[in-house]
């Protein structure tokens, strides 16, 4: 008799934007002439580049001809694409990736919730608070989170880090040793990124405690201070803790073309065994390549033109964020992010919960952002904004908010 | 201390391809002159049909202006695709499958790995012998298979179904209970295809015993017989049961462009659980859609144009199948398959193993198949050709296979 994996049951609904839809659209209906501006959702909204475009075009054109046709592509990807990601995204910062230790995949979400597989299943990981939440729930489907606690939001099994504005939204070594310890920086939700200092402290501690640290740097091309890291591998001895997954969603407009990478240096051993070729077999045996056409594509974002286009969208998507942090700090808000991220984060006014505060925004401004308590319990009380709409209506956003004050 | 997930050592190596890649290698290297003709791997040659590129370059357009570019698709695929799939592969066929239960993947080999994911950890599975190794090779990953006998080249808690000439290379109900039954037809390797009345003792089997069928259908467009099923949805009481996989890639040459489909009926409930809703949710924790343009390339699958250039080219494979199927038969050889599949099963003469075979057509003919033993135990003494090669080279192997008789 067939039974079911018990432990997708004990994953709570996942109600955020299903809730945040919902109240958008109940507002909508009740003020049918005022225009709702949504700053709530991470996802990109300027066309795909021209050079990657062209690229699609170009690819698209060989699948039409038997001489150039694609069938099946390596599993771990196409070599020209592995070798342009080893050669912009690495060596020009310093650091030596080999082409066989960079893994193409369809999406940053499939890698981060895949990489737990690799690992023993009694794991303990550790997260920040609040956090993207794929990192937990694909822990969760795999059984190594112990119990949901509805009141305190937290799983038994879990070992939570705190990122609130008492430590600077930068976690802190917990009490608990973890055997995972998942890192994003830049952060999403709240912005934050660690300098390079911050974040040779946790490689240091990862390859003394033999942890691996599962470094997300989805918002890597959003750094604009010199301090911040772009890499992991720019702290020394990080090949041998540390696994880095990159994605070409919020630099290159992918959301919706998919593609992403991993990096697991070859020194980085566990048990006596390689982690790349572990996810070497994973690859090998659950995937089958990210399509040609999108491979291509996302070898012209390293073209000249290419690199040139992207750095013009997060430019415009980075001047959205310096609008929303600018507005709402002069509005006298408590704000953070946005200066290497496409997030801002702010302290909800006079001890509203986050969800106070959406209503209130919602109500009184006509602004979607997204209740900070979504991404985690140390999230109540703020709340997220993000840079990906468009300059006019952010602007516009930014000055109804600044009439509530 | 991280350790990993020990799983992943069991796998035994998988050399099948690898060897054959060398010993080809060895052997035109010997022979420089003599053109090797591979009929190995089951990876198609054709280009893409007009009316798939069409779409990709107007797709490729959309994305490039602001106003039509699309960022996340929805998790589970977009409606335009799950509508097409529901109207043309199941309504033409008089089965009722509704669009959320369509969920549209990056591929069947994704989906072939990840669907057990949704089951118990301690699931029995049944597999015909020889089989597509990835059903067996994810079951091990996740630790349902118990230890592997080299000797025998079988695990311990998996339950093998021989598909061999003795009963028409079509399973029998195993002695012991299985939960999760994996069915592959039309079959890779065997190409044996299996009549409504056969998958219908199945299905009724299933619902016996309260286990769930896998029904992997990516060859379906290779069906010719009008008594073969083309959905396990055309048997009474399937839906209750069984969950069905179907690909793009061999009926519209989409291996290197990457789509596919699973269907989970809401009516397939195991716990008091739909299956249905946790295929949702582990597509929506692990998984972020399938490209926008490839789904609109699969969309124009179905167009007026597309259903006329596929059946085209799923002919001209089907010819290179009759032509090594009668070619090969003339010559005296045991052939199998090639009627409702793209591939040709046949037993290999004098007793020979299916390695020895191996070495003898190339060393003598200069043709590549694969090894039936491959594939599994039971595959000893086959050898697997498939019709995906040009119909020139093609015509030419088997000419080159008569001259030795």
């Amino acid at each position: 008799m067939a039974r079911i994996n018990e432990n997708f049951l004990k994953l709570p609904g996942s109600y955020l934007f299903s809730t945040v839809g919902k109240k958008v659209a109940a507002y909508q209906e009740a003020n049918p002439d005022r225009r709702v501006i949504r700053l709530g959702i991470g996802d990109v909204t300027l066309p795909l580049p021209k050079a990657v475009i062209d690229a699609l075009h170009r690819a698209a054109d060989e699948m039409a001809v038997q001489e150039t046709f694609r069938g099946y592509a390596p599993d771990l990807g196409y070599e020209f694409l592995r070798s342009a990601i080893a050669r912009h995204d690495y060596k020009t910062r310093g650091v030596d990736i080999a082409v066989d230790e960079i893994f193409i995949s369809d999406g940053a979400k499939s890698d981060s919730a895949n990489i737990q597989e690799i690992f023993s299943g009694d794991s303990k990981i550790a997260v920040c608070d609040p956090v993207y939440p794929v990192y937990v729930d694909s822990n969760v489907m795999a059984g190594r989170t112990g119990d949901y606690d509805e009141k305190t939001g937290r799983w038994s099994r879990v070992i939570y880090m705190p990122c609130t504005a008492g430590n600077g939204f930068s976690p802190e070594f917990p009490q608990e040793t973890p055997d995972i310890i998942y890192l994003c920086f830049p952060n999403n939700p709240t912005g934050a990124a660690l300098p390079k200092g911050e974040l040779q402290k946790w490689v240091d501690y990862a390859n003394e405690k033999k942890a691996v640290i599962v470094f997300d740097a989805a918002y890597e091309a959003y750094i604009s201070e010199p301090e911040i890291p772009h890499s992991i591998y720019e702290c020394d001895g990080a090949k041998t803790c540390a696994v880095e997954l990159r994605s070409f969603s919020k630099n290159a407009g992918f959301t919706g073309t998919r593609l992403a990478y991993t990096v697991v240096p070859k020194q980085l051993m566990l048990d006596g065994v390689m982690l790349n070729a572990l996810w070497a077999r994973r690859h090998g045996t659950k995937f089958n390549g990210a399509p040609y056409m999108i491979q291509r594509a996302g070898e012209a974002v390293y073209s000249e033109d290419g690199q040139k286009q992207i750095r013009e969208m997060i430019g415009y998507y980075m001047n959205n964020a310096q609008v929303i942090y600018g507005g709402l700090k002069a509005a006298g808000y408590t704000v953070s992010g946005g200066i290497n991220s496409p997030y801002i984060w702010l302290k909800t006014p006079r001890g509203m919960t986050s969800w106070e505060f959406f209503d209130y925004l919602l109500a009184q401004a006509g602004v979607v952002g997204t209740p900070g308590s979504g991404f985690g319990p140390s999230g109540e009380g703020y709340f997220r904004l993000t840079a990906f709409g468009s300059s006019e209506s952010t602007a516009e956003a930014v000055e109804r908010i600044k009439k509530l004050s």
